[in-house]
């Protein structure tokens, strides 16, 4: 019986909403086949956030965490392949931080893969009708420091991890600017995400690649 | 009590699925506030869709119609403005026509403005959280031949009538290259778009232009 | 010798340069195969736009009319297939003037297609390795406003014409959010659409429409 | 007198032009202010283009080292931030390798960041009409290959080196399907990238980040 931790951020710039939050408050208590979900909801701040996920891995002591952020314009549901150990905020966090080029974690290594298998994830959810893609860059604000930061705390631990993005929820562009996928499809979309990660300890080699 | 007539497209271009057929078949029998919705399914082949519908227009007597095709790419629904007497088929129909510059009606006019209350029927689905935009292209496919020539048929006739058009369903781009919407979003959508055509016999004077 | 007049917009919505002005101006007088070109500068202003072209062609009495306007965000010279009689203006023109669902001209055909050999530019253009697609709309502000507006004023003279988008300049969107286009290659572009509108009396059959 | 390589990839994927090398080619011996260019050709395979500006890094012995590769769709030219140690290539090199998931460097750090000053080198183009924006990710072909190895081979060297993505040439897509940029502005734009990257021996402390 695996016990995965889905966190969700809280709405940020503004506002009122992020469907990485609706969504984990739909997911918790899901059961999966051998597993079952837990969650926590997660402040943007720069180090406050990465405080909130590790203190309710050490709360629930989950054999994989999911974390998940909101991705504007993005048409699919994308688990990211790295994190970069640099922030530069376009915009002030919910703390009202906005660094440029500073290090996450000062001389931790530029990068963490994710530990998460991204290319079984994205054949689960295309299987079942669901748009997914791996992405090969989680950008460089809270979402990136927080996938960032908890995978150096986990770097030595037996847990896997990675970061998913989600696109807006319809009732966020309701002018049709950019993409959105409706809040019944991510949740479902999250919930193969976590069944797949449970399911597949080793990640399947399928293509996936972009040229650029 | 108005009766509002749906039409939907059925497959095309070697797709197994349409989306504006598959919100039709749920959208049979719906009742409004004010009225009822009846339904026709609508080969993708010229002349022929529009023989079809308007068969159905003399079958079921609407007080309005609203046919509708899918729309690969768009975020939103998006009831179109406009249709244009001109048949320029990038791929074959159905029955194989591929017409290029061909006039839809001979000696028609160069266009028809939709008889739907597009501005409010916008407003109204952005009011209730579903993307929607006014569209100044219908394309120079099946769905404007269609538009147009029902347009035409309808011309000294009280009948109200324009074209809406509908993005992807997820599971027709499950490798997230173009935006899609949730099958339940799009009926909902259209729903709405038939009670504010009833709700609005005059239509709102709203601004939705494009500069270009 | 057949006379081609080209005419392009001032900067309009708070910008300081606009490409179709710059194009004009190194245009005026350019030698084509068989003919020359004029050029004039127009005023985003609605009938005040149309006035400035009709002079032009009283004074220039040119064989061919070429009107010319910037399209933010496409990435290829854009001939025009249709404008449509409304004025629908997303932002306020040059002169201060919103309209919203007004027609261009009272009791006016719903449209105009083109009478310039839109597909024969396509197509010249491309060989000449120049990016060119036909547009099936101008929006509904002042491009569409001065394109229906000339062609109605022409509508029983003997005198070609057509609207023409162009993408913005490179120092347009010096951050890149917007595809953009060199001015040496607007103008080259500019220069064979004026060359291929004398070569082509009669408009090639090869298709280039859209879906939707 | 700083000694710059640039180095361009040879066309790839069917393709019989690549932007980078027609760069290049006009690039060789420019003169900048305080220093010089130097180029080379670099095949698409992968190991073998890492080999091959290693081969120019040790004869030419530049002060810094500037890769350069096509970017089909990009709308500026895009300095990238951060290499990654993974091959998932979409399509075959011209070698017709086509790794999955492989490591670069075996045990090699999951990535390098970038020494060019890239804040100071979009400031630069910015300024001078080039549009130019910083990218987080170089994909996972053969361009993040060299951009990896190369970065790799310099570790403990004191030479700068980075990537930078072009947008194609129009003549790559007359269809107008994608963005493109002119050769001259690109030439023009990578001499900036060239000239700013010796005026800028430590970078500015410039936002450049996206959300996501």
């Amino acid at each position: 019986m695996k016990k995965v931790l889905i966190t969700g951020f809280e709405p940020f710039g503004g506002a009122s909403i992020n469907p990485a939050l609706e969504a984990v408050k739909r997911l918790a208590g899901v059961e999966l086949v051998g597993g079952k979900i837990v969650v926590c909801e997660v402040p943007v701040t720069r180090f406050e956030s990465i405080d909130t996920v590790v203190n309710a891995i050490e709360q629930h002591q989950p054999d994989y965490v999911i974390t998940v952020g909101q991705a504007a314009g993005r048409t699919a549901i994308t688990p990211e392949r790295v994190a970069i150990n640099v922030d530069d905020f376009r915009i002030p966090d919910n703390g009202g931080n906005q660094p440029i080029d500073e290090p996450i974690i000062a001389k931790g290594p530029d990068a963490y893969f994710t530990t998460l298998p991204i290319k079984a994830i994205s054949r689960t959810l295309q299987e079942n009708g669901i748009p997914c893609q791996v992405s090969n860059t989680a950008g460089t604000f809270v979402c990136n420091h927080l996938f960032y930061g908890v995978q150096h705390y986990l770097r030595d631990k037996k847990i896997g991890h990675g970061f998913v993005h989600i696109p807006l929820l319809p009732e966020q562009d309701t002018l049709g600017n950019q993409a959105t996928m409706s809040l019944e499809t991510i949740v479902e979309g999250l919930r193969f995400v976590a069944q797949a990660t449970i399911d597949n300890p080793s990640d399947m080699i399928i293509g996936a690649g972009q040229i650029c």
